[in-house]
């Protein structure tokens, strides 16, 4: 059986549900097939502590179709193979008597690679890797959190064509576009945490949350040498997130990693995001290029050139 | 008879060989076709004073293959029906009976607008507009010229990850790829003027003139509010281009349009380009957005974030 591109991909969207909740567990997707390949039971992982995604499936496919039988159980990583916090996933797969398991990523984790092969394999369940970029990018910040203990730093800054950065939620109102902040709005629900500098606290007060839904394990984050924060600051006063201060940029990215924290996004400033940088800490910039000229005025005072016929530019480049 | 996507682009790269050289007239290409589509002649206008595409075109094919039928003649631009320096084309296509014309894009000039159609059916012979966005695209700074008497206004600037303009030349070394030099050394060979700001002049001393191909008829502009400019600059003693020095933004643009620039590209510095910003005179930014962090360092002193696997990024914006 082949799979088609869609259903690949729908795997992938699917996994990505659960991305932002599930540390220090990888978001992953399940897909149990029927011998035509029609999807008869589908999940994923929620959150740590929650069943993983081969689980869900199953269950789904046994709760949905249990008169139809399984014949492919399609997963974006290769299952566990040890019972951590929830039982191992190849003893799910061999009590629900798959036949075959096709996996999209190999364990980024050397210890446990191919182990999942080798055990169903004695059972008689054929398991094969099946490469897909897309769920190989899924798990990036889980493969360096597993392989360095760090996590993923992604850096977000929104600049004017006059290399004008703003750096902050409050700014990027004069900057970005509306089709923009929604973008930032869905990376913020991706990630573990959201960091700022102790400056675009004071001056611009954001909440550093998603727009949509609540995520509950979004850790907010700011760094300030000074430790001079307004203590009524949104961050520190709404009820909502959890938000941990640090004094240097370098501790605070390796006590997040200590915490589990697989991707931790940077919004600004300009100055912790090069402090970053000097550390060689950061892994994706994400340039917001504004087709705006911010000019010898102030930020937010006057766009000299607006109204282009330009969308905003988003550039990601990698480390 | 249809044309394919390919001869079109073919026939506008032909036209663009004479960008940057036909000023006041517009970049032209011709191709004169056989009954089954094929080229059997092909011209474009090399500068003013010379001879138009259509006529070089014609020419082309009675040299080339003068036993052949000509069914077309295709062109960028509609063809001009009253003599200038030379002959009108109109006159050309009419005394080398070609029974068709079709055109990719009409004259931009409303007083000159389908005269030739007017002229060519009135000698039975049938004309065409077929538009074609990429023959638009080629005559937008004759467009804006023969509309306004301004030339159309380009803004390059190199930018880093972290806002920092490389707003010359000099400079530019430290941010830019090869890749990108390269391409800016193509736009520099499209554009009748570069521009820069007195300050760029000091500090880097560029030639402002393209690595390849010689071209006597680019103008260099030197930008200066206070006049303090080292004689013994490349620009001044090189011996090459001419160069204007003007003392404000706005009447260096003005005048270059008096002059008949159709094309002007600033290459910096940040205080020019938003100077012209300011006063509404930029018609496209070029930013260049290079995977580098300068972060606090001079630029040209250090890189901090090199080696990127992603590559510069071209970005255009147009007012």
């Amino acid at each position: 059986m082949e799979f088609s591109t869609a259903t690949l991909k729908a795997l992938v969207d699917l996994a990505r549900k659960g991305e932002g909740r599930t540390r220090p567990n990888p978001p992953v997707g399940a897909f149990v097939l029927d011998a035509q390949g029609v999807v008869v039971g589908k999940g994923y992982h929620r959150r740590a502590g929650m069943n993983h995604a081969e689980v869900e499936a199953i269950a789904d496919w046994k709760k949905r179709n249990p008169k139809v039988a399984a014949h492919t159980l399609l997963v974006t990583l290769e299952p566990c193979s040890r019972p951590g916090r929830v039982g191992a996933c190849t003893d799910a797969i061999i009590a629900a008597e798959i036949p075959r398991v096709v996996y999209l990523c190999r364990d980024p984790n050397p210890k446990n690679r191919d182990k999942a092969k080798r055990t169903l394999a004695h059972h008689g369940i054929e398991c094969r890797h099946l490469k897909f970029a897309p769920a190989e990018e899924l798990i990036r910040p889980f493969a360096k959190h597993v392989t360095t203990g760090m996590p993923y730093v992604t850096v977000k800054l929104a600049m004017s064509l006059d290399g004008r950065i703003a750096d902050s939620c409050g700014d990027a109102r004069w900057v970005s576009s509306e089709k923009s902040r929604k973008r930032t709005g869905e990376l913020r629900e991706r990630v573990d945490a959201i960091m700022v500098g102790g400056e675009t606290v004071r001056r611009d007060n954001p909440s550093l949350l998603p727009h949509g839904k609540a995520n509950p394990h979004l850790v907010r984050v700011v760094v300030s040498k000074s430790g001079k924060l307004p203590p009524d600051a949104q961050v520190f006063s709404d009820g909502k997130n959890e938000t941990l201060v640090y004094r240097d940029a370098v501790e605070a990215v390796r006590d997040l990693g200590r915490r589990g924290m697989m991707h931790v996004l940077c919004e600004g400033g300009l100055k912790l995001a090069t402090s970053l940088a000097e550390s060689g800490l950061v892994d994706e910039w994400l340039t917001v290029l504004c087709p705006k000229v911010i000019g010898t005025r102030r930020i937010g005072e006057a766009v000299v050139f607006g109204g282009g016929k330009t969308e905003d530019v988003f550039v990601c480049s990698r480390a």
